[in-house]
């Protein structure tokens, strides 16, 4: 991360607060409190105010949270909000915004217990949320990163598949070249989903193996310096039938269409409409049943979501993914995903592999 | 799992019902969710009332939710909650129950608006949490697999751990072996902290050799069939000076005293007194940084907490992890770590590695 990364974004922060009508943020949702002050650890809670920035976290991370933060850190023994609220009766403020969607509503009713009489809390929108959606320079290069550890691995373990594996036999594989490249975990449990089980759209792996005369479904993220990364990609173990290739053949014109509709401006739901209508012209529209996309960067699922509902407008720096898909129940399923940026005048497709039906 | 366990936990489940001042239970937690209706998959709700339970999940789980559950399943596109919502104002209840720890205050205010007027939300209790503390017959048989999971992946590593290892490397073999064994996935980010970073105790590993003469901590756990395991053992590349040969020998005799208080009806708190005193009799209580130990389950951390603070009394049934430990900044730290199950006349150490200061 460059130098001054963490106090910019907390500087823009700051401007969304009187917005918000709020003095002071305090922020609850740990892929946030990351994305503010660099802290990595599993309990925390961070005060973003005008001039002041605070960590509160437990005596387990005394040492980490230095190492990791640019922030004044408190190390409290119990709960952490009993900080933050000895903090918050010192400064005298009096509105408290708190993350709506970032705090259990057991934790919100908790906190307003032990706050200073006279401060309030404010629930707000997910302004951090907001603030990620636009990656910057330095978060571009750890997701290319991420992108590119995910791809070789894959192309690794492909390369030498065999068909007496059992899905999680691959599965096991391909987590383990994530992990050698680098990656600190995958970004969710890997789907290695072979024959008819290909059309669960979240299938996870099995002691199955991948029989000839079958579509293999590959969707894979590795999580690397915290950043993630997603594809998805379909083998066929041996000669592929009719019904696979054209599946396969409607779900890669409806993610190439998809993508080429990204670009600054189009609103989420007009990009998942591109890929919907090309598969409505398949015959295959009752197929695909989850969106095209979604954001992600510290976290796998981020706005926004590539969905029917979603009207946010793309801007340069998203990161979105674009996986159509199309299933039959009792038969298979195909889906294609790419990790891409949004760019002025389209699109950055990241993920460098190759997308035609693989045959092994 | 035994046919009819969802069953008869949702049955328990509803004797709690009328002492919560509520019709129904509408729960949103997906462990919770996973207890009561064996649904896997990552967004859904479930309606718990008297003779009905409904599972709410979205047309990706189709197949998936009736394979995996005995409930009534309704497919909702677009956000599950509208489907509760319906069904609520079809059964004219009244009172529904939501779990406070469980739900976002977001999603807590969204369900208010979507809800019939003349239904009001009843934030309760964890209450499944409550019947997941004590573990049934099956679970054990599933706890003790991912425990010998684990235990198996620590030792085949271990048998041919080399000194010019990475951090990064010897956890990318412990996951794939736990993976190679059944296990879905690593409970948490095995950590694998060598020399002064074992003194950090939530070190996530780095590309630092674990080089000779140092302490190296090691902490793990699976994933099994949903289940989860969690050991922390301690080796010394080369020979173990006083330092370490201190510490180990302190935080044993705290592992063992603590281990020695667990039985039917003692409070958590008491049990981790038994490891503090201990490491106070050594001068090393300022060293210990955190509880003794935690429940653990279809969570890596489940209530009970076996802190200074949490009055529970241990009950049959109940499984928790017994991990003092102590920290020397710049030198480095010792935690031993052991999943145990409560008996009514002690507790039976489910992990069978020995913890002995392995030398190699």
């Amino acid at each position: 991360m460059i130098a001054g990364e963490f106090r910019s974004r907390r500087e823009r922060l700051l401007e969304k607060l009187p917005g918000l009508k709020a003095e002071t943020l305090l922020v609850s949702s740990l892929p946030n409190i990351r994305y503010l002050s660099g802290f990595t650890g599993s309990n925390a809670l961070l005060l973003v105010a005008p001039g002041e920035a605070t960590l509160f976290t437990d005596p387990r991370y005394t040492v980490q949270s230095k190492q990791e933060s640019d922030c004044r850190i408190s190390i409290v023994k119990g709960p952490v909000y009993e900080g933050a609220s000895k903090l918050i009766s010192r400064r005298k403020w009096r509105t408290i915004g708190v993350e709506r969607g970032g705090i259990t509503y057991a934790a919100y009713i908790e906190l307003g217990k032990h706050f200073p009489i006279n401060a309030s809390l404010v629930p707000v929108a997910p302004v951090v949320e907001e603030l990620r959606m636009i990656k910057s320079e330095s978060e571009l290069r750890l997701i290319r990163r991420s992108v590119m550890t995910n791809s070789t691995a894959y192309e690794k373990v492909v390369a030498r598949l065999k068909s007496n594996s059992t899905e999680n036999d691959v599965a096991a594989e391909l987590e383990y070249q994530m992990r050698r490249l680098g990656a600190e975990k995958a970004a969710f449990e890997t789907i290695v989903a072979s024959g008819a089980r290909s059309a669960l759209p979240h299938a996870q792996p099995t002691s199955e193996r991948i029989n000839r005369n079958r579509l293999l479904l590959v969707d894979m993220g590795a999580v690397q310096a915290g950043y993630c990364s997603d594809m998805t990609r379909m083998l066929h173990l041996g000669k592929p039938g009719t019904n696979a290739r054209k599946l396969h053949k409607a779900v890669l014109e409806a993610q190439l269409a998809a993508i080429d509709a990204v670009r600054e401006n189009i609103t989420a739901s007009a990009v998942d409409r591109a890929a919907r209508q090309v598969l409505k012209k398949h015959g295959m529209d009752k197929l695909f049943v989850h969106s095209t996309g979604h954001g992600l960067g510290l976290e796998i699922h981020e706005p926004p979501r590539i969905g029917k509902r979603d009207k946010t407008r793309l801007k340069a720096g998203m990161v979105v993914t674009i996986e159509p898909g199309a299933y039959m129940e009792g038969f298979g399923g195909v889906r294609i995903e790419d990790t891409v940026v949004v760019t002025r005048t389209g699109c950055e497709i990241l993920t460098p592999t190759r997308k035609e039906l693989l045959v092994v």
